[in-house]
């Protein structure tokens, strides 16, 4: 239905984004934020079509749809609150010592915006990471152009999305070029947009395979950029021995729902959980293997999904050492993707690196270890990941500190006692981690930080108070946070 | 006199090293100041033996090398104070909301170290940028040990600053493994420093070439990981029409300084002034090149720096179109830079892109274009830089907006009616700047942000009080600020 960009429309695209960044990183942030605040509005305005069209391309049931564009909306109202607020600037004032030998002369730094940021969505979120996400809010906060490669299992989504964003910005007057939205099945439209001179930084959702070859493409630049992509994570859960003599049962349950949650289609699903071999362990997967039979399959998100869950669980159960635990009773049908628990004893776990692979769906391989040993060594051979969970009680975490102290070096967010799906947004979040979980470990894709993966700091040095921008200027006209000769402040410089 | 490290010795070190970041990643912030601090109290304490090693090894003037080891000292002691303080965590804390729907969990966020640094000491400051430079002070003070690939050309030196270090990790009580120092002259040493697994980001000071192979090679990595490299910059000077009016003679004498500091020898070196044809450009010229007939040759760090300096030097001068306007009129010795200006037209600069290149040492290019359409065309072919340098009156920066346009995206450092060299250590400093200027324009070497460099978020998700690192208790034991439900403050939580 949507023709793939060709190379002259890409070159367009991109001299067009270069034009509107040099207008557009000069708006107030106050104009970004209304701008961002109005294409909230018109998603708002939206209204069903575009929830049957996604609920279309995607088989997601309608009341999560209906969830993630309302989340859509909070992200972009709640990063156009905090692109106002001006803390993400980080702005630092140090003023002249003209009695210092040298003379200390005037210097203030800001962050400013990289320039135009090419965004490819996710599959698993129509709306919450693809054409009006996280990574395009971020991005107009920072003060970029965005230009969205839409996914393409949900074109027609992403296509409703865009309109909505670019009337949006012929509402607020926004310099042509701000926004642009290109069609592209093909892998050479995602590689000529990273390779264009004008393209600053990129974000990304999806695959390993995916993220590391954008990874690759933009390292070899003549200019390298940054490229954010989140990417692979098994999201590994600790289930500690205290905790497990008086809660396995309880536990089961809660992770039964965890890991089969949206048929498993989140980067947080927890796809290994890692015990102790003994009759607390072996309840826990009695009970979720119970659970698990119970829950019905349900359509992936497309064919290729489906596909590739039903080829990597396939290849995961036939490792020899990995057993089988239950999988739903419910027979599926066409792209449904079939709930399913494996175990295998920690030595099996640490001699085949294929079983550390994330298997993309409702699919969890519970490791049962012989002793505490083992599970230390189980988590000293965990990748990077976006979460890592222990279940344990207070007790179990002083006495076990080094499983503790190996986790803190993998992952970007460290959950107790909860499952790790559900990702709110806030600034506290970080969504984010190691590799392979993402490219760049110093950020994260949720919660306004994340806006200054978009931009970069300048110093001016020795500009007269007229000429700098309001940010740093003596009155403080924004009344922004700056940190002024090493002390946080929002006064007015003297 | 040092043998390059072997293998097992560079596995060796990163066994330790990796052994110690466990350790040291959890000692208190005052705990890693104090050893920050016991560091420069070492280096004051060594005294002439230190400068005269360094006189020898690299040629330097013994006030500047007593200048170099008291600013190291300051960076150490200013750094560690801003360990303590704690804004670099950038701690926030949400609290809980249960009554939302879901619940709102508690999720606390700070920066965490990334792990061993590899850091490689700069040719051109055998103090500041190298064994105890800048680098090593901000890995230090986010909680990583440092792995130092002394600099072939003061070896000796380095060894002496190592050997302090060492002195203050033995009082401090620090575990072994903190801080380890091999020689390489061979590339092999660094190579096998970046590829092994235990590295986890990279300093560097030097070459385009050097930095852009360790670049590669940590981005070919199975796990890639981030160089800090500062590489290249002309650090640009644009002479604005009005400001040139009055004082052209003024700005000479302020420039062949400039040029000549420290025999061209510093990254900011102004390599490059662009100005607009007519007679004030001719008397700047004029005075410039009479300027630096005055100024003696004198000896560079090394053979292989003074070699470079000639033959990049007369690479330039022989393109066609490249004049010479003057050099030092007293003839140089052995290894002695021989200042030099030379000047060409906008045209010849457009079209000559060897022309845009670094020539390391004290040598400047004036570039003379007809207009100010031309001047633009200029600005806008610019790569990346550390500085770019306006002489401009307020009325030359409103009228010639588009330049001051131009510049804002390509330099770190936006200089007024000053000098690019002397990088003042504070805050506000950004000491980096888009490619090739450094690999990451998002973050510099100079100024205690250097410590966000490497460091890395991670979220705790409803963690009790009692087992959150203290940087996130309620009662805020440290007195750090933290932006707690979106709000900076210092208080503890009621």
């Amino acid at each position: 239905m949507f023709k793939d960009a060709t190379l002259p429309e890409i070159e367009n695209v991109m001299q067009q984004a270069w034009k509107a960044f040099h207008v557009y990183r000069k708006m107030s942030l106050k104009h970004r934020a209304d701008f961002m605040r109005a294409i909230a509005t018109e998603l708002e305005g939206c209204g069903d079509a575009m929830i049957q069209t996604a609920m279309r391309e995607t088989n997601l049931p309608e009341a999560r749809l209906r969830n993630e564009r309302a989340r859509t909306i909070y992200q972009l109202e709640s990063y156009a609150l905090a692109c106002e607020k001006g803390d993400w600037l980080e702005v630092r004032i140090d003023t002249a010592i003209p009695e210092k030998n040298p003379p200390k002369p005037d210097i203030r730094k800001m962050l400013v915006p990289l320039g135009p940021v090419v965004v490819f969505g996710a599959a698993n979120f129509p709306f919450a990471y693809s054409t009006a996400g996280g990574d395009t809010a971020t991005a107009l906060a920072a003060g970029c152009p965005v230009i969205i490669k839409a996914h393409p299992a949900h074109p027609e989504t992403s296509q409703l999305v865009a309109d909505a964003i670019l009337h949006a910005a012929e509402k607020c007057e926004m310099p042509d070029g701000i926004f642009a939205h290109l069609h592209g099945a093909s892998f050479e439209v995602g590689k000529a947009l990273i390779e264009h001179p004008y393209t600053k930084a990129v974000g990304f959702t999806g695959s390993l395979t995916g993220g590391k070859q954008l990874f690759d493409w933009a390292n070899q630049r003549k200019v390298p950029i940054p490229v954010f992509a989140e990417m692979s994570s098994i999201n590994p859960v600790f289930l500690l021995p205290e905790k497990m003599k008086t809660e396995a049962a309880e536990m089961a349950k809660l992770y039964a729902g965890s890991i089969t949650l949206g048929v498993g289609q989140f980067c947080t699903n927890p796809g290994l959980i890692i015990g102790l071999e003994g009759k607390e362990l072996t309840l826990f997967v009695e009970k979720l293997g119970k659970e698990i039979t119970k829950i019905a399959p349900a359509t992936m998100l497309h064919t290729r999904i489906f596909k590739n869950y039903r080829k990597k669980k396939d290849e995961a159960l036939k490792q020899s050492g990995v057993d089988i635990v239950a999988h739903s009773e419910i027979k599926p049908t066409l792209n449904q993707g079939s709930p399913t628990i494996a175990t295998a004893s920690g030595q099996t776990f640490l001699s085949n690196p294929l079983l550390h692979q994330e298997v993309f769906g409702p699919y969890s391989l519970v490791i049962r270890c012989k002793d505490m040993k083992e599970m230390l060594q189980v988590a000293n051979k965990m990748e990077g990941q976006l979460t890592t969970t222990l279940m344990a009680t207070e007790n179990d975490i002083r006495i076990h500190d080094k499983i503790v102290d190996a986790v803190v070096n993998i992952c970007g967010r460290f959950i107790l006692n909860s499952v790790p799906t559900g990702v709110e947004v806030c600034l506290s979040m970080q969504h984010g981690g190691p590799y392979p979980a993402t490219t760049d470990s110093r950020f994260g894709s949720v919660g306004a930080d994340a806006i200054k993966r978009f931009a970069r700091p300048i110093a001016f040095q020795n500009w007269s108070n007229d000429l700098l921008p309001d940010e740093l200027k003596n009155e403080n006209p924004l009344g922004i946070w700056r940190t002024v000769n090493n002390e946080l402040s929002k006064e007015a410089l003297g």
